[in-house]
Order: C-alpha cells, then structure tokens, then sequence
C-alpha cells in the first residue's frame, strides 16, 4: 500500500526525527513536509505506534497519513523542479536517473 | 473530483497568493502548504493555468496536484488538533460542528 505522510510539527528535532524515519523506512520527500511511497502493513501499524507516541502535543504536533493510489500517484501534476518521479512513489522505479 | 495541493514556495507573498486561491477554490487547509477538497474539473484546469502562470521559479516555486479517492480521504489517521473533519474534505460534510 502506497501512503501520503504530511505534518506541521514546531519543535525542530522532533520534526527532525520523524523526518528521518520516514525516509528510514523508504518514503520519498516530495515536498518540505510531505512524504509519498509504499509501506508494508506491519511496518504501517510500527510506525504509527511511534508516531503516537512521540507526537504528544496535540495542539503543537498535526500529522496525516493516508492510503494513495499507484495510479492517482503517476497522473499527478508538478510544477517546479523535483528530484523524484512520480513512479518511484509507487515502488515502481527505484533508480534515480539525473 | 477531490484533489490534494501542497507546495514549497519561497516568497511570502506568492505563497500566499496561492493558499488564498487555494481557499478561494474551496479547498481546505489540512496543514500548512497542504491542501484537499473537491474541484470541478473547469475550475481544476483554470487552477492548472493559474499556478502554471505564477508560479515561474522551477527551482523556488514547487507544487503538486494530485486526485484523491474519497474512501482513502474518510479513512485517513489523523494525529493532533485539527479543525476539520475528513467528510468535509471530500465534500460530503459542509458544516463544521466545534
């Protein structure tokens, strides 16, 4: 399953750790905030845990995730310079070619 | 159709420009540079147009545009204090009950 993970979060490290996580477990920055790609249903359920419990200013720590769909993925519009392709999000194409 | 925007914009007033459109266009603020709600498809491409028009620094000005299914949006994990609910993000439920 391919997931959108966005969050406000104020305090830099914390930020800063789940930043690192979501790329730990193969997500995609694609944008300052946002991160797409596939996550296997255990560590889904992991990383929610996780979530839960390092995010515990509700009023401070905002956080969604969400299921996209491979397809709605590769349609989607960009403007502006990226580093990725929609296909890598999907877990389709895991090269970068520059 | 419901969409997903989030964007990374430099400028300040560009930025703003685009969450006023964003709203303008009835779309909601679900973090801060991201945004979901429904869009008719003549609005959709007018937006497209728009965006494309401002938005002329590729490596400043990054933005996405993506559909979303409606069941993905109902069934999101929400962690925090927001001030919406999923229903309303696809268009389902208009009124906010606090």
């Amino acid at each position: 399953m391919v997931y959108l993970v966005s969050y406000d979060i104020e305090e830099d490290r914390k930020r800063k750790r789940v930043a690192d996580r979501l790329l730990a477990d193969g997500l995609i920055r694609v944008q300052y905030s946002v991160f797409i790609g596939p996550l296997k249903s255990h560590l889904h359920e992991k990383l929610l845990t996780w979530l839960s419990q390092l995010l515990d200013k509700p009023e401070k720590d905002r956080l969604i995730i969400m299921n996209m769909r491979a397809e709605d993925i590769e349609k989607m519009h960009i403007l502006g310079e990226v580093e990725w392709e929609p296909e890598m999000l999907s877990g389709k194409q895991h090269t970068l070619f520059l």
